[in-house]
């Protein structure tokens, strides 16, 4: 990865309050993106073993539930002294079976304003966010690392939305293709 | 590219409801996302030359004024005979300062209900579709292929909004960032 010294230079740390400003936002930005839009916008993949957006908002109800309230209580609980379980990334296929889009959004929804909830609930304080706990890869890592992830992984996800649905009319733009940015994407967050 | 022809074999034919469909719901999306955040998350952007999600709005807007609908009534009007003025990826620079974000996202959502009011009163048929204009560097192209350039334009810059945000944090999260994807993204539609 190249990144120049000015760009890193410039780029915020961790902010607690900034990251629940962005946790707050994307269910409802999720919502107005893809409730009732046609079906072949939402439920289409980029091909075999990708993920369509309804998979991805199943994603990120299975990670509210599974991955960063249970993470952090972990790291508060136990520091480094016990592993995360791996998050498992198919955890959402079978709970989302049966399920309508309009049904995960507001479940998405639900998880997140709990999550964000029980992250209040834990009143933080600054030394708090240093504590480290166990990935089960990386080894050590703090709670500000998790709970800035948490932020991150919400737009990894969005910008992984808005190519699954461009890549739908890759062929209808025609010699535009060649102008949007989206379209050259190599699909760094699927499946 | 290296698109596999299984993913090519299924994606969506150009379909103007659908079009629509997503053209409609992007302010909200925007709005639901941006507003309000804190201005760290929203005036930031890549390094030197590049937007941040406040640019992206502007631009957004300045589409709106100036490219889409004008270019399908020059299809509809002159067809190949008259080549679309360039568009200017800059222009929307100087009609922004002194905007606030929130007064974007309102001019955004005006402006773009007012465009689809325009395409609406078109009441184009299956045949005008087809219709044929004149691109500055592609040559000819069809009123089928600008529309849903149109649609996609909108996914590239909520790929590309979520990406700038990501880059905020990209120290923050810590060894998370090989798992991001958004963070591996090389900045393919800026500036």
């Amino acid at each position: 990865m190249e990144i120049a010294d000015f760009r890193l230079g410039n780029i915020m740390e961790h902010n607690l309050p900034h990251t629940i400003a962005l946790l707050t936002r994307t269910p409802a930005a999720l919502n107005a993106l893809l409730r009732d839009l046609p079906e072949t916008w939402t439920f289409k993949n980029e091909g075999e073993n990708t993920w369509s957006a309804f998979d991805v908002v199943a994603h990120l109800i299975y990670g509210e539930r599974t991955d960063w309230i249970p993470r952090a209580r972990m790291i508060l609980q136990f520091g480094e002294t016990k592993t995360f379980e791996p998050f498992d990334r198919a955890g959402h296929v079978q709970e989302s079976q049966g399920q309508s889009l309009a049904e995960l959004l507001d479940e998405f929804a639900r998880a997140r304003s709990e999550s964000l909830g029980q992250l209040r609930a834990l009143n933080l304080r600054p030394e708090d966010l240093q504590r480290r706990g166990r990935h089960p890869a990386f080894g050590a890592v703090t709670l500000s690392e998790l709970l800035a992830t948490w932020a991150a992984h919400d737009l990894t996800h969005l910008h992984q939305v808005s190519r699954v649905m461009a890549h739908q009319y890759r062929q209808a733009v025609g010699p535009w293709s060649a102008y949007l940015g989206v379209l050259q994407c190599a699909g760094h967050s699927s499946p």
